[in-house]
């Protein structure tokens, strides 16, 4: 999908029974054009577009079916400022070694740009989803052992790319972050967080300034190992 | 999607042209339907249908498009059968134990039924997929920070996701487990993974003999917070 980005016409979202017939496109096309869209438009996302997504997204599996996720949806200016200023300071620490790292390669640091657009204007974001899942002895956000760590994320990121699917598909933009809330005490105190309800991401949402896929991904023989890992009886090169 | 199991008339697959048809199912119809389905058929799964399905999978994000992930693809008769001694281990220790709480809950124990089916028929499953991503400071799949470790997961299971949702377009019945490779070394071992090489999960895929959903989650306005947790203004009680 192209979104034409003219200046003179206002942009008017479309209606919520507009934006979720589009939940019906071929699957196979949304998983397709899917990418991180990070230019968003200032206009807000209604909550008749915005909860059937996190309902829907809902629908991904969790460990030993305990659905114990709790989603952080943020609208409200002051509690945007917060989560903005607090991602600035992040943003400020670690982007100048990351465009260090990328130092020479125009793709790269062309790339880095929605990045920086976003840090910017985060606060001008309409929406913020924050989904939060409950720590306890089998789903653990830190610390071993590895599989009670994995049954907690992999209690929450299904359900994310289902979001994300989801916003692709109506035509929001969205990415999926960690960085805005890498000092996860200051983000508990934002929110008012309990100690056990744990954030796993942020994910900013608009309508979409930006463009969608296709998007390059490494040959699917390099990535598969048969059997063994070395293995790679499908791997062209 | 109702699959009949006549025991008169063998199973014939579809052919991979029919399969991958499906992919262009409606998004929502694929998510909606979405669920684990454990009791599987032994006939084979072509590579013509799993491979599409495992390249359509990395479309989905990874951190700082990293794009770190290794597919164990598991088919060997031997390979096979290590792994499902591994996982009968486990079942025996843990399962006891799960059972125990589930005591006196008739619909809890129904539905570990086809958890039972799955650890006795293990090594009969046509083919496993255990995604793997590479550890490195920035992604790390024990310890902290918690940032580093949800960019890890956040690499992977939404990718996962997709070859869930691929699977029950296309008709093949999946789950995601991470108990069968609880015990890392001992998995490590079987598949030869270098040691910067994280398994995350094991997906068992077949041709399914369960069903797919409907699945009952919990009401949306239950799991959503508005700005600060424990406002919730679209809670129905």
């Amino acid at each position: 999908m192209t979104i034409t980005t003219d200046a003179t016409t206002p942009f008017v979202p479309p209606t919520a029974a507009e934006a979720l017939e589009r939940l019906g496109m071929p699957m196979i096309d949304a998983m397709r054009t899917q990418r991180a869209v990070r230019r968003l438009k200032p206009e807000p996302v209604a909550h008749d577009v915005l909860l059937p997504l996190l309902e829907l997204s809902l629908k991904a599996p969790t460990s030993s079916n305990t659905q114990d996720w709790s989603y952080l949806v943020v609208e409200d200016p002051e509690q945007k400022a917060r989560l903005g200023r607090l991602y600035w300071k992040l943003y400020r620490v670690f982007n100048p070694i990351v465009e260090r790292m990328a130092k020479g390669n125009e793709q790269e640091l062309r790339n880095m740009r929605p990045g920086q657009w976003q840090a910017e204007h985060f606060a001008e974001i309409p929406v913020f989803v924050i989904p939060c899942y409950r720590r306890n002895l089998k789903h653990k956000p830190v610390g071993r052992p590895q599989l009670s760590v994995s049954a907690f994320y992999g209690s929450v990121y299904p359900a994310v790319q289902n979001l994300l699917l989801g916003c692709r598909a109506v035509g929001l933009g969205a990415s999926l972050q960690t960085l805005p809330i890498w000092w996860v005490p200051s983000v508990r105190k934002i929110l008012d967080l309990p100690r056990d309800v744990r954030p796993v991401c942020i994910i900013p949402i608009g309508w979409a300034q930006g463009n969608y896929g296709p998007t390059v991904r490494r040959p699917i023989g390099e990535v598969v190992h048969l059997d063994h890992f070395g293995n790679q009886p499908f791997a062209t090169t």
